[in-house]
């Protein structure tokens, strides 16, 4: 949300709507349909993929994402609220700088370093006439959903009662005060999606929707229909008639939608154990690995309709209602959440869900020739694969690592190791990689080797003939 | 080299030389000069290629290497003793694929699996005419040089002394028994690089030539001009004029070439410092972090020549001495060197140095059109860009990495933090992330945007017309 001490120039741009900021660059181009569909893996840099490789193809197979023809890397950028560059990043300034091409600061959605609303490209497109959707394994009022969909200052004001502030995990946290409805704001990240262009949302969120103020007696549930949307919140209903004028959001969890794997009984990365001689001596005693780990389902993910499944029935619902083409976004969330939770299974399981959805969007992208296929990643993972044994397994010193490892046996037999190192906390740290990019051919004129998260802005827009060029003149 | 126990075939094929396993596929292709360079930097994942170009360039900037117009992503593949899929390599067992197109074990150098020797990519080239290279900023005896040129069982095994066995680090190693030429077989890495074809050799390695056994007068050094080799040991000896007949070997340091860049006052990166009451209870207490670093000359590197001076002289007499072009290998070796070692302003150093030599590479390739030039790191390693301060800053609870941390300033006064934590042990692990490919557009025909290290061979043997397809059948 804008700060009142700020200039309203892109505010005002962002009223005036597509007669000032978004102009049909090129009305002979447009053949219709015309469709951009951006796959994000959250957490998905090459450490992951190599894992996801490895699991779920063998080091000597391909996966999907590896038969695109056009493959790049992506500087992944953010700055610190002083206006300093700083090397890592999240969710929600990543997803940010990819919906609308400005460089911000962490934890914020749709906005600016100066707390400045910017318009996203789904906003872009929606004025312009596409349908826009946007599909997650996360709560649809996530950061990287929401960074194409809303506007607040921080990523937490997910709701109506959350962006007023309060206590999370025993911890308070600040809430978007300026943001919120009652002080004229636009409201939380769940009240945008209601009210927003959207034509389709698909994921998990439904307490954001039900949330309450205290002397309100109604929630964002009850006032869809004036939005002109339906709300679904059980997989049955993604098949029942609901009439292509209406606006579909579906919220199919609470929160996240739960993951489809894990390990073994739940188990997730853990610590060596050193025997006490070696804790005394480093150069002595032994070291026990934690045991072997399979993967096996999730037993909460129970009916949780799949990330392929909501991709499909988004992009059918878009191509039927608009001729023009769409804008679609889809994440696979949980690679990265549980990476945060030294989960390689549940990460893994994510990657095969991306996998899916790609195959989704390339049926489509095979039957409508201008559809522009892009997959990469907001930011790069904790996670490493470590050698198993170590490379220093003939010198006689127990050689581990100081954090949490996970021993994954893979169909045949053998063992991948995966090293989670980068803090003590309960919850690993985002790394700083640059983080790839696959595309199909049709991508590939709008596109380069070597680009930053704000030109794949620019090449998602300029395809789609919006006006991407960002005034920030007054600024 | 070859086990007694297994067929001798591809022993045959190499003694045969270009008139069986070689041939000229079509010679109306091979418009002369027609070069290959191939460009390794060790360890040089998308981590290390980011804290690069984030030190060198800045983070909205460019290295040379992110202006090639093709970029993809290479599997780096490994099998353990008994066959199976391993996940994380070796400078030697990569560079043998890279070489040779054959997936190997951890150590093996110019060896397959079964200890047989494969020819490699260089041998191949300097068989069907062309000129031949190694330039290193390790021992030229090194791992990833070496795969080139040599065959090993193992990479310890660089010089007429070291192969029979000895003790390093305090720690009894075995040598190549069956390799030595006490025993019949081609010798250490130094004896072989000494008789092998190759025209230019240059990087450390001195004190492997300069081995003698007990019974034996000559070192290696002596015996060069009965190789038609000229060996210099001086930087200033690099211009001197030598006969383009004669094959130039340059050894400029006892091992490996000095680096460029130390953090201040030699310092590596170091444990956080948590209070005694965070050692109590995790929660409690507070944390240090490691000191800002920043980066300054390593004093010893003196006069050492740079890895660009190197190739430029490699390039240079490759180019006089034949018409018909050349393969020239050259190696960034010390980025993984220094990520082994917790320091990572050695490592950007050689960075930068890699970037100076792809440098002289363009600019060959600029003059001569039938130039492949690519780019491309053996395995990943263990260094990661971490976020400064913790994502977790705001939670007052002290977060810390439980590995070794450094927090290099750059020139705009900002921090990247680094983190080493793969392992308690004196040297970080390697890790298993496929690793980026960068190359010219002369490249593009023959690369796909994911390979494995087994097409890059099959890739440059293509561009040179050898042919590369590997009859295994007799092993």
């Amino acid at each position: 949300m804008l700060k009142r001490t700020t200039p309203v120039f892109l505010t005002f741009l962002y009223l005036m709507g597509p007669t000032s900021a978004i102009t049909m660059a090129n009305s002979a181009e447009t053949d219709a349909p015309r469709s951009v569909i951006l796959l994000i893996g959250d957490g998905f840099d090459d450490q992951h993929v190599t894992m996801g490789r490895n699991y779920l193809a063998g080091p000597d197979g391909r996966l999907l994402l590896d038969a695109m023809p056009v493959r790049g890397a992506v500087q992944v950028q953010t700055v610190d609220n002083e206006g300093r560059w700083t090397y890592v990043a999240d969710s929600a300034n990543t997803a940010t700088t990819l919906a609308t091409g400005v460089v911000t600061n962490i934890g914020r959605v749709g906005t600016g370093p100066a707390d400045e609303d910017v318009m996203t490209i789904l906003e872009m497109a929606a004025s312009a006439g596409y349908g826009t959707g946007a599909v997650s394994t996360s709560s649809i009022t996530d950061a990287t959903p929401a960074s194409f969909i809303a506007h607040v200052s921080k990523r937490i004001c997910e709701g109506p009662e959350t962006i007023l502030g309060g206590e999370k995990y025993g911890l308070p946290f600040e809430g978007c005060y300026e943001d919120a409805r009652g002080n004229g704001g636009p409201g939380s990240i769940a009240e945008q999606i209601m009210t927003s262009p959207i034509d389709v949302a698909l994921g998990g969120g439904l307490i954001y929707f039900s949330e309450r103020l205290p002397d309100v007696q109604t929630s964002l549930l009850d006032t869809a229909k004036d939005h002109n949307a339906v709300v679904i919140t059980e997989p049955e209903q993604l098949t029942s008639p609901i009439p292509d004028d209406k606006r579909l959001i579906g919220l199919f969890a609470p929160e996240h939608l739960p993951v489809r794997w894990q390990g073994d009984g739940g188990r997730k990365a853990e610590s060596p154990d050193p025997s006490w001689l070696n804790l005394l001596d480093w150069r002595l005693g032994s070291v026990d690995q934690p045991a072997v780990m399979s993967c096996e389902p999730n037993p909460e993910y129970g009916k949780t309709p799949s990330l392929a499944a909501l991709t499909r029935v988004a992009i059918e619902r878009l191509a039927s209602a608009t001729s023009q083409g769409f804008f679609l976004i889809i994440e696979s969330a949980s690679i990265d959440k549980q990476s945060h939770e030294r989960n390689p299974c549940g990460s893994i399981g994510e990657i095969a869900q991306l996998e899916e959805a790609l195959q989704v969007a390339l049926e489509y992208a095979g039957r409508h020739q201008n559809t522009m296929v892009l997959v990469t990643a907001d930011h790069a993972q904790a996670a490493q694969i470590v050698p198993e044994p170590s490379l220093f397994d003939d010198i006689p010193v127990p050689v581990y690592s100081p954090g949490k490892i996970a021993r994954i046996q893979l169909d045949d037999g053998t063992i991948m190791r995966i090293n989670y190192a980068t803090n003590n906390f309960e919850s690993e740290e985002h790394t700083g990689a640059n983080v790839p990019l696959f595309a199909n051919e049709k991508a590939r004129a709008y596109l380069d080797p070597y680009m930053r998260q704000q030109d794949i802005f620019e090449a998602m827009g300029e395809f789609l003939n919006l006006n991407v060029t960002h005034d920030t003149d007054g600024l």
